[in-house]
């Protein structure tokens, strides 16, 4: 009898993420269209991308084109681990130059973006292993905790009062998910309070899983853009990065993950968890797309920095703008100064849901209520700043009309 | 104590299909260049492609990469089933023109390759779930059902025999893989033979994962080019297919698979199992990259099947120029004639190893020995002929210096 699978199915039930966006906020929105078909609205909830990709790599991407075509510069399969140029890209341009820590290519995994790695790389642990979330989390960690056949977990709190930064579980926890600049927070780690992880870890042989991917977007000066850069995270973490929001790559699929060869959890050898990703991924994935990762390697050329500076920029300036807007207005308001998402607090003790719906009916503008990425999150929404300028500048006069 | 995954140990202690092709065989070819450094190889292992993307499939790629370098025509995250069009065009162009069956794009998941889905797709069954393998088997079956935490399958001999064509259990089995035509053996299933499967799969309450990544090799008339040809299967089977070999794709990345609505095993609703591969797939993986489906696309329009037919032509000269001279020399050579492999027989009851050793030492093709396909594989080798007409002329000719 061909049972399903339970822990799926116990997903399935709550509803993921996924589904809630796409089919119940979708669902309230064109209702409310159908009622105020006037009604101009701001979508601002899901966090897609609005800036094309840069001159460099769409000239990139066209130039690999016509050599898949040719039958003299055709390639086939990748290394599955990631093509060994990007890999190499990525310990030399990226770790060397920007993080001044140096790994091997085989450290580096190339994959299909953040959302699979975070979610696969539990695949690599016995369901029986304890993880902390910090609470509000992204919500993918929360299902892939699930799915994993883990029914509870440790939750850490990121609350107003502690600025959204938790601080290391009280009791022994063998996997901890962090993530810096945070989804959906926009709080950021200083040195010290990663140090503070990175001492526990090793101290109780626990692994950390490592969440980067909005680093480019930050902003103050000696805030970490890397777990790496912290003494002895070598030995604890694995890292997971990006290019979906900085250079606009959401649709393409390319992100990396760093399992180093020094990590050292309580009962493996060195190297043994990376050697463990790559058959895991020799069997159940096949290497990214051999264009992403092309126009991957073209982020990482002097000018492909420059110009993908420019569209987080771009992208800053929205958050600024809105952020600016939303204070004057009277809003209680966190992140978009080192990540692309304003955490908004709802007036007056609302409810995730409550602001929602006003906010809606009463500017038009769309967010994702804070109860989506956990209970810490209820009395807050996430508005993403992905958009066009002139859409961030209009839905910011909009929000005279709410009362706050 | 971060302990980690006990089937991921266990497939790592025995060694994966592909650290055994990179690595071992690798090594060996290497080793043997070194002793003899004049002499010319030809590498016929790994199925990589050697034939560029086609005209159409070039032009639609150049565009694609221009228009997400236009702020007016930009896209971000794509469907995480896949690009709505494409799903479509599937449908239309694929299901209901060539197989005449109709299947709603909601049934379709595009997914980054017929590898990925065949072994992820384990994730929605319960692991006391049993499951039968024909042997030889493509590896990643085997690999993918003892990382999901099976430690024994029934196998299904594909013997010479039985023309490589196993018969259904004799006992009830919750999942059976097929493949046809098959990889490594080249044989397929007729219809009747087909029948028999979904006539015991419909008894069992069985599921049927039919791996169709061949079917446009197919020149035999009236061989089944999808299961669903056959009465009964939308009750009881999952397709799994791929652009990879016919279309040169091997790079790019994208497959698909079919999870039909009506599906109907012992304990689920119409329509579950659809519903929990598309959660899977939300958590756990984000959507195939836009480019590869753009490029999808191109392959399902009339200019795009014309090209690709003619690709598929190309290996298939290949193989028939390969299998003539392996016949000519006196081997026992099977498929070729609805695959891009041959399955060459070891002379003299050679085992698997030996014979791809004398092949390499005598006349410097490299295989794959069939042993890695299975214990049924031994005595048997699996040449590509994916490769260039050139090199598959010299080694055709070189033959003749094996002692058959």
């Amino acid at each position: 009898m061909a049972t399903k699978n339970k822990n799926l199915h116990t997903v399935k039930t709550q509803g993921t993420y996924y589904d809630i966006v796409k089919k119940n906020i979708s669902k309230i929105v064109i209702d409310y269209q159908r009622s105020e078909p006037g009604k101009k609205l701001f979508m601002m909830g899901w966090g897609n991308t609005s800036q094309p990709l840069s001159p460099a790599i769409t000239h990139a991407l066209v130039n690999a084109s016509k050599r898949l075509g040719d039958v003299e510069t055709y390639t086939s399969y990748e290394d599955i681990r990631g093509n060994v140029q990007l890999r190499e890209k990525i310990c030399e341009e990226y770790y060397s130059k920007k993080i001044e820590v140096s790994f091997d290519p085989s450290e580096v995994f190339v994959n299909d973006g953040a959302q699979s790695i975070l979610t696969n790389i539990l695949e690599l642990f016995e369901p029986n292993n304890t993880v902390a979330l910090p609470n509000p989390y992204y919500p993918s960690f929360y299902e892939g905790v699930i799915l994993s056949g883990r029914s509870s977990f440790l939750e850490l709190p990121c609350l107003e009062e502690n600025h959204f930064i938790p601080e290391p579980p009280q009791t022994k926890v063998d996997l901890i998910y962090l993530c810096s600049p945070n989804n959906p927070t926009g709080a950021v780690f200083n040195r010290k309070q990663l140090q503070a992880f990175v001492n526990y870890a090793r101290y109780h042989g626990s692994i950390l899983i490592f969440d980067a991917v909005y680093n480019y977007f930050i902003r103050t000066p000696d805030v970490p853009m890397s777990i790496y850069e912290i003494e002895g995270a070598r030995e604890c973490a694995i890292e997971v990065c990006s290019f979906s929001k900085f250079a606009s790559f959401t649709g393409l699929r390319v992100g990396w993950s760093i399992v180093p060869d020094t990590l050292l959890s309580n009962d493996s050898e060195y190297g043994e968890l990376k050697n463990m990703w790559n058959i895991r991924n020799s069997i159940k994935f096949w290497g990214a797309s051999n264009l992403a990762q092309q126009a991957a390697m073209a982020i990482l050329t002097e000018q492909g920095q420059k110009e993908c500076k420019g569209i987080v920029d771009y992208y800053m300036g929205n958050a600024c703008l809105l952020k600016q807007s939303m204070k004057n207005f009277g809003f209680c308001c966190f992140g978009g100064t080192e990540n692309p998402y304003l955490w908004v607090k709802a007036p007056n003790g609302e409810n995730s849901w409550q602001f929602f719906h006003r906010l809606l009916t009463e500017t038009g503008i769309v967010g994702i209520p804070g109860i989506l990425f956990g209970s810490n999150g209820d009395g807050f929404i996430r508005l993403s700043t992905l958009g066009r300028r002139e859409e961030i500048e209009e839905a910011a006069k909009n929000l005279e009309k709410f009362h706050v």
